[in-house]
């Protein structure tokens, strides 16, 4: 044969890329370009503080995607490399696709792109719903299936966010429902519909050994001390910002204590469990993000933190292995009781606060912010108060159902299309294994003698 | 029995904390609000400046105590879990009790507490004596034993930077005196309280293994690099501000070196010791704290950050053992070459600083902040230079003896209590252990075969 | 003997960093001071500004130099105690150094040199040129070679680069020229003079492992991610600041991508190397400095990032085997492909922006800003508009031949005196070995038993 099996589907990945960044350049070339400059110095200043305000907010969410999430994926002990490097990798593949697509949907006026750090934002929080979709099926896909995921699920979020913000004039400025409860959803559809109905056994190098645990926790860290920024980016400046900080942070900080009282409870020993912690964390910082900026009492902010950690921390010890016994449905990251169970309970919270906030604050209008989009201004111009109360509640709980329901669907179509032999899924004694896409130098310490990289050739070549 | 020995004190924990939280949520609903929201766009922009001049800070300060602190604490290599967890529990516990007890005392008015931004930061700076204080004992303690020591820490702290600062009207706005000097000797009151006068021997586990050594070296430059902004965060902006960054950044460079030097000198064949690079870096930072904003020269900050690292070095090689020996005190991460010596070399600084300063600079104020409590500006209005020169530089004395006096017996004090069998002290054996407190999955990395889950649990029976 | 050769190299560290603390004590204390505190409001709201623009970035800088560069270097399994320390002193003492240099020559008036965070950064950026160069030989040399080598390179620098930015007038915001390409060229002319002829075979500890080789990928994303801020922190505020901004991450994004794509064509498999992930996702911000605050459209910055990237892992793949065969060339770190390379590219970038700008954007006018060094204005004040374009362009090429040329001369001296015996280089069994330097506790796992203290030390006797 002229080209030997093993290597074929090797050059998707590399051909695909390339095709990609061609094209890039080509659209780049045609249609983007930077502002004018600006010609007054009062403009040179209002830029100015621009880039002052909104840059030290998007370098420390450059940092909980790039660090924070790698490492916190690189609990499985011999998959380091591939979870930093394809979350690396997916980041900016989507980033610059998202860039691609909002430019062609959005901003084509006078057939020319005007690029600027909002627009950059704009993208990257596109790219996060597929940084947490592949959460679903960490180490049992190859990178060539998380291109094609990501090149699937970036214009769906892009449609379901406009149908959420832009049409329903859903509140949500810290993602919580357009991105949380969308990229998990879709990222289970992923799972259901690659691995079907096959009980996946559990693989011996899934478990964690004490040091990638360790590696784990410091990213949960360094995603906890961030949060803040993600969620509050988006805000008005002024006291609806300083309100979706101070409100992430009472959450987030609740939501800690509430995850060791849980954990504690819930083990044998009253031992506390590195995956509830590494997650649970967390889950205030999802839940709160659909109403940080509202005018609630910090008190709710606190509630909502501890409630979700619970949920998080309950959807690990009962949920997920009910959903993979029923269901058979594989969630490798517990990504929905992450982003699913503290997203839902956000959602509805921000219900009981758009319902509260009418009647208790009657002086003080709820804040009335572009929402994530950040493009949708018009339509909440004539803000949610003269929209009547009860619609934006009942709106709320639609862009849940959209981005819940909508999302699976998807998501299952996407993950038919997965299976799709070119994409190279790896046989499943492959998986989790570094030395399938990195030339480890050093075989020895990384992994023994039964999954040496000549051995993954071999076996790839069985497969193909 | 209807409750098994082995379980009943693992309960202490989740209760104690799920009281705590819901006592929290409940204050918080009585008393906590935000700010009315600002009407005009003028109080609009002063909240949004507030904002872009203090969360940048307030995010550093997060980063170096939940990532930096953390991580140079994982020195003892089957520890790792327990340091960074056991310190993020700390620190969110801490400061949401701070923030009730100041509530509580300082911002009682109109029956209606209004949290900001500059609240969560005071509070914050609280809880960092709690997590500076426990490293007299890491290792050796439950975490019962920890989150008891913080109830009680806190409130006393809060008592003792009210009398430093406002009765006193000590400058401190680094917070060398109020929190370095002060956590120090309560941390090591505790420890002579808890272990009373038994010799420590060396713990098998105790001795740090080259990757413990390499995560806890990345800890120390996290904090190095962030350090000037816990120093500078409380400073008027403006020159004063600018000088405390400056100061700072000199003095870490400065002991940066002298570390080198002092620790090269000291060891045999002139090698590094790791523990002296780990402490000695961070020594000029904690010293320069008392005098950064003040109208130095620059050489002053050099040349106090040398002395610092070169005192804490000393310290780690002559005094910690002749502490240790003599007093059979027990100080597990040095502390009290960290934070003691360093924090009293600055006191002295800020003595002579007061003293030369008002002759010296005849025609440019000394620098007249609001110190690090904020709440003392009342006092210092009328500020030192018509106090008469000598009488503030007594009180830095003054404040420096309460620091450590006061501190040290509230310490004994709190040790004796931390001896009440239902907090649930771990055994000797079961010391620098991770397996105590985390369900570890892969024991056979973590821990050899002397020191198993089951063993654990046995033995806790056996001391119960 | 009353010296035991074994110890007497040993006391040169230490000696001479004493030394130098104390003269730059004295220098201090003599000749720099702070700016007079600013009497009027408006001054002291202007500084607090600049306070608040410029320190955050100074903040990521110091992330990426101190725990970025650090962890970048700890690839070398054995070596990562040295890796880190070294790094992080060299910045310290490089940085002195350029302060005091600085001062003499450029802030020489009225007999007091007046310091600012501005003045630490430039100073910072002089120290960066060091821990680049030190690439070249890392894990082969002394500390005390490094020290001597900082010695001489940082006036080097600056007079190259007072050449380059006030003599020549080359446009180069983020360094490119003046910093990568300079310290590249002058790192491998110490490795040139330094091993000579010797062609340096694969010593066993230079394999890296894969724990070692992640905390080298977590250091590369750390660079990866702050490395905007590095470009764009000595722009003019405003558009040229934020276009710079836009570029580097652009830059950034194409090259993350091109490197997969390259790394995965030329390796054996289509497997990904970690080398050429760790360096390749960088070096389109190496390239982009020289030209990315100029108004270029936005597709050459990815252009630019993508061919950089090629660049760089054709470099690793083909180039440095070649040189070291060739011309028995040492290149520890590849500091040619990352640095050289793009260097390279960027300036010749450079020269195609300016002859296209000027035709292109006629109304337009491209940037005038202040060059890294900060210290030209003077000369750029009529700015190159005036000169004309062929003669900027050509001043542009002028730079790059004298980064290139004098640094390797200079290189090339400076090597040859590192090769007095005092400075104790290490003999090559002893390479790569943190317990040469190091007093590491727990020989067990850091070391087998083939390379003990006890052994170093005896080796090292020998050598002498």
């Amino acid at each position: 044969m002229a080209v030997p099996p093993s290597t074929y589907p090797r050059r998707i990945l590399p051909l695909f890329l390339g095709l990609f960044q061609g094209a890039l350049l080509l659209f780049f070339a045609l249609f983007v370009t930077y502002d004018e400059p600006s010609a007054q110095a009062e403009d040179t200043s209002s830029v100015a503080h621009q880039v002052y305000s909104t840059f030290p907010f998007f370098q420390d969410i450059q940092v909980m995607l790039v660090v924070g999430l790698g490492l916190l994926l690189t609990f499985l002990p011999r998959y380091g490399f591939s979870a930093l490097t394809h979350n690396f990798l997916l980041l900016n593949f989507s980033m610059q696709w998202a860039l691609v697509l909002q430019g062609l949907l959005h901003h084509f006026h006078h057939g020319q792109i005007h690029l600027d750090l909002h627009k950059l934002l704009i993208s990257e929080f596109a790219a996060v719903t597929v940084l947490i979709s592949v959460g679903a099926i960490l180490g049992r896909a190859s990178p060539c299936q998380l291109l094609a995921m990501a090149t699937c699920e970036i214009p769906i979020y892009l449609a379901s966010e406009w149908v959420i913000v832009s049409c329903l004039g859903v509140l949500d400025v810290g993602g919580t429902i357009t991105i949380h409860v969308f990229s998990c959803y879709f990222g289970l559809g992923v799972s259901k519909a690659l691995f079907r109905a096959t009980q996946q056994p559990l693989h011996p190098k899934e478990t964690p050994t004490p040091s990638s645990d360790l590696m784990s926790l410091v990213g949960t860290l360094i995603l906890w001390v961030f949060w803040p920024s993600f969620v509050a980016v988006l805000c008005q400046p002024g006291d609806a910002q300083h309100r979706a900080i101070l409100n992430t942070l009472l959450a987030m900080s609740a939501g800690a204590i509430s995850t060791v009282v849980a954990s504690s409870l819930l083990e044998r020993d009253g031992k506390l469990s590195l995956g509830h912690l590494q997650n649970g964390s967390l889950a205030g910082g999802v839940a709160i993000g659909v109403v940080a900026d509202m005018a609630l009492p910090p008190v709710a902010a606190l509630a909502l933190g501890s409630l979700s950690a619970v949920a998080c921390v309950l959807g690990f010890r009962f949920l997920t292995p009910l959903l993979g016994r029923k269901l058979t449905l594989h969630d490798q990251c517990g990504i929905h009781n992450l982003h699913g169970l503290p997203g839902v309970l956000g959602a509805a919270a921000s219900v009981v606060a758009v319902l509260v906030a009418s009647t208790d604050t009657s002086g003080s209008q709820p804040s009335q912010l572009p929402p994530a989009g950040g493009n949708a201004s018009e339509v909440v111009e004539g803000h949610w108060g003269d929209r009547g109360v009860g619609r934006q509640a009942l709106c709320q709980a639609a862009g849940l159902a959209v981005a819940s329901g909508a999302s699976l669907l998807a998501g299952l179509l996407t993950g038919a299309l997965l299976r799709l032999p070119c994409l190279a899924q790896p046989p499943e004694r492959l998986c989790f294994d570094d030395s399938l896409y990195f030339k480890i130098q050093d075989q020895t310490e990384s992994s023994g003698p039964d999954s040496s990289a000549e051995e993954g050739a071999l076996a790839l070549k069985e497969h193909i």
